[in-house]
């Protein structure tokens, strides 16, 4: 498969198209950024590690029945995955109150949630990714009821699946944000990262952070945290 | 029944006390509030205008089968209601975009929803009540899954009947917040006030605003707003 002409640069990520229309090739970046772009950041070999987690992760999820964009790991920072068109909703999965969920609702930090939650966020930086309810996702015609449970289901799974996993290697799994994409044949899969990016991860004994809230709260160690994750689950 | 001692000062009702423990008299005031208690005013004649539209309504929607807190309007101002314990949500149904769903979702005021949206927000001034989903309601342990389907089942029923019962009188119902409480029994029932303080009324031709939005945004006519709902609904 060849590398051709790249067709998009996010904030942690790069896309190019290949020579076959169904699959793209995914290019992962050392740059950090938080708080909607207002922070920027370099953690030195965030890249990899992503790449390399997210793959980890997938490859578990897809053999437990998630459907997910994956195909196959090419390098280092870069996997070939299907290509999609990725469903404009930031899908945010708590067990823990931790961030954002503690601010806005005045609950500490650690407190543990009676039952796991699920939050959709519109992705549009312009409105700073607003919280969105399903009610609100069908009065404007965003996606169908169909679709959205799907996502739900996915969504619970992939919590109660990958919370389990990270047990065995003493890491809690306090929150995530997935997000999903259609195939060409309208099929439903999970897509982009599994990650320190895009997860909270904490030391189930000491409930050190092993995730991106040590760059975003300027505590240091990010590079360290991230080494941590791949230690802790791939082993080098 | 005795008027015993105020027992509440909303920022648009006080709440008195009576003889009867499964009964308080609420008492409308002039008073208006918006964004929050930042911009204080006063719309003369509104408490009587509330408490005469607030009654009306909830008489209908009792005989169409909601359960409600009404029980007699002793006065201009004065109302008996049942004594519940408010559950300490918003409710807010939407039919047309328009106030903070507009700029929340970057859509213009008066597009019509595809199927009208309900959400909570969490009743809590110092947070500024916040949005909250069902998921994090039942995470938070602050209603049952049973007791927030029922809510959700009234909310869309009074929209059904409202909305219908307005275009009579050619207005358009845009939007409206609700509260419902529980009562000694454990009972769900329709609390607070339906008015032109938590509804937004258009004139269904001229789409003119009949109700608080006048204050907020300063477009003046307010005291002539809610005289012509009366005027309209009551018919004095």
């Amino acid at each position: 498969m060849e590398k051709l002409e790249q067709l998009y640069e996010g904030k942690a990520k790069k896309v190019y198209a290949t020579n076959d229309p169904d699959f793209v090739i995914v290019d992962y970046k050392d740059d950090a950024t938080a708080f909607n772009g207002e922070k920027k950041g370099t953690i030195v070999g965030k890249g990899v590690i992503n790449n390399r987690l997210t793959n980890h992760f997938m490859k578990m999820l897809e053999e437990n029945g998630i459907p997910t964009h994956f195909v196959k790991e090419i390098s280092d920072r870069e996997t070939v995955v299907k290509k999609v068109k990725i469903i404009m909703l930031e899908v945010i999965v708590r067990n823990i109150a931790a961030g954002s969920f503690s601010k806005r609702f005045g609950v500490k930090e650690g407190v543990i949630l009676k039952q796991p939650s699920i939050e959709f966020s519109l992705k549009n930086d312009d409105l700073g990714d607003p919280l969105i309810n399903t009610s609100h996702v069908l009065a404007l015609g965003l996606a169908s009821a169909e679709d959205i449970a799907k996502i739900k289901e996915y969504a619970f799974k992939v919590n109660a699946l990958l919370k389990n996993y990270l047990l065995k290697f003493d890491i809690e799994l306090v929150d995530f944000k997935l997000e999903f994409g259609k195939t060409s044949d309208g099929k439903i899969v999970l897509a982009d990262e599994i990650s320190p990016d895009t997860c909270r991860f904490w030391d189930v004994h000491t409930h050190e952070k092993l995730d991106k809230d040590r760059f975003r709260r300027n505590l240091g160690g990010e590079e360290h945290a991230y080494q941590e994750m791949l230690k802790r689950v791939i082993g080098d």
